[in-house]
């Protein structure tokens, strides 16, 4: 069996490559996370075309903004191939993607795993362990390649996917920006302690990579925000009219909601 | 020097017995928490005028719709004293108190720290380590025992705390159960994450607890909403209007801004 290929060795795909190091090849434009990622034993490609034309399964773990032109690339060096290539990207809103090349099999997924820090540093081999793990569709080498991986894979439709995720993770990472924006100066820091510490903390995730997160997945998001814009004015209602009742109501039915899942 | 005494010994009241056993007194309502403080060694009382006849530092530890009947009591009580007796509570609320015993000398005052879990079992005897204490006044006795528990004691206006605490800890318990509240349905709990779960966790706390500091702080905890608010509307902005560069800029103003104190 040959090994799977990661393109862009990130906090995603270095996760990857340091929970499978002698299972993996692996290229990335930076010439010092390759560096990294070879002192740790790990195989490494000097292109893409190379390493297309050794795995029969690649991971593209680029961030949105490099996705197209990679995998045009890749598309390209697959026509090369004999047979075909099995293809995904780890991306977390799952977007349309144009497959042209006969020789690729292209599939989306999105492990539901992550941390507020980037790059092959912060990329850990137990990252997946017990997470989710998002397939668009049935493929059985891209389950086992996830399973190896301690993860769970399931199969979502990509626009429901996108739906969930807008907020579950989306939502989130606006809130906690929104709420630090929000604060009229910085002495209200000198109070916060773990509430505004944790509901804060992807906030500190690299503006570039939410941004695009966000983005990408615009339409889903403010569909969310409206959502939670309705829930907020429920809360506004009841602080309004001083009904004490029903303010605890509201606390207590998101209680008891959450409770069943942790 | 006398012991410190304790009315209410649940989260915060327990987790200052715990840190002191050997140097408080303690009663609560509940039997069982009383014999949970006893077999800890922890000295009890067995009524509040026998407490408030025993201590010069009275810490009142009770939820907010215990406190004014409680109070009353430790007033009575205190009149029966021949010298003053120190008196603070430690509700995450700053509301005028009524003080009409000479004897009470009354400061506010609340422990920056907390779990999502309540009740003397809950009660940590490092809960207050490293934690900032808000005085409503300056206090030599009362600082020197936040001091003791490892906590900063710090003055703030009760106006001014209550403005702080609506935005850095009533607000993240707002959209902690708003965003439980705004799942249109339990499969989203299917694709959740770390992101997902630290947002909410605060609303794991009691419901009585949360809804009434919220209601306790409802007028600082609208204006906390409407600035909260009108950040999401600058979200809204940019993502109908496609805008990437603007949307990646709000995440990076506030990454930038959370940088500096976390």
């Amino acid at each position: 069996m040959s090994k799977v290929g990661i393109i862009g060795i990130g906090l995603i795909g270095g996760s990857i490559a340091k929970a499978l190091p002698s299972e993996v090849v692996v290229y990335d434009a930076s010439s010092h996370a390759l560096q990294a990622a070879s002192g740790l034993g790990i195989e490494t490609a000097s292109s893409v075309d190379e390493l297309v034309n050794t795995v029969d399964t690649l991971v593209i773990g680029v961030p949105f903004e490099a996705f197209d032109s990679v995998f045009a690339s890749v598309q390209s060096a697959a026509a090369r191939r004999e047979k075909p290539i099995l293809v995904t990207n780890v991306l977390s809103v799952m977007n349309p993607v144009e497959v042209t090349e006969p020789n690729v099999e292209f599939v989306a997924s999105h492990p539901m795993a992550g941390t507020e820090f980037s790059g092959f540093e912060a990329a850990k081999a137990d990252l997946f362990e017990g997470a989710t793990w998002v397939l668009a569709k049935a493929n059985d080498q891209l389950a086992g390649l996830v399973a190896k991986l301690g993860a769970k894979p399931v199969v979502v439709d990509p626009s429901k996917h996108n739906a969930i995720v807008s907020q579950v993770s989306h939502m989130p990472h606006v809130l906690a920006a929104a709420q630090i924006l929000a604060l009229p100066d910085d002495s209200f820091y000198s109070l916060a302690a773990s509430s505004f510490r944790d509901s804060t903390r992807v906030a500190a995730t690299a503006p570039e990579l939410t941004g695009s997160m966000v983005g990408n997945n615009s339409e889903e998001v403010l569909h969310a925000m409206k959502r939670l814009s309705g829930v907020l004015d429920e809360f506004i209602e009841v602080l309004e009219s001083g009904d004490q009742a029903a303010l605890e109501q509201l606390f207590a039915r998101a209680n008891s909601q959450r409770s069943k899942h942790y």
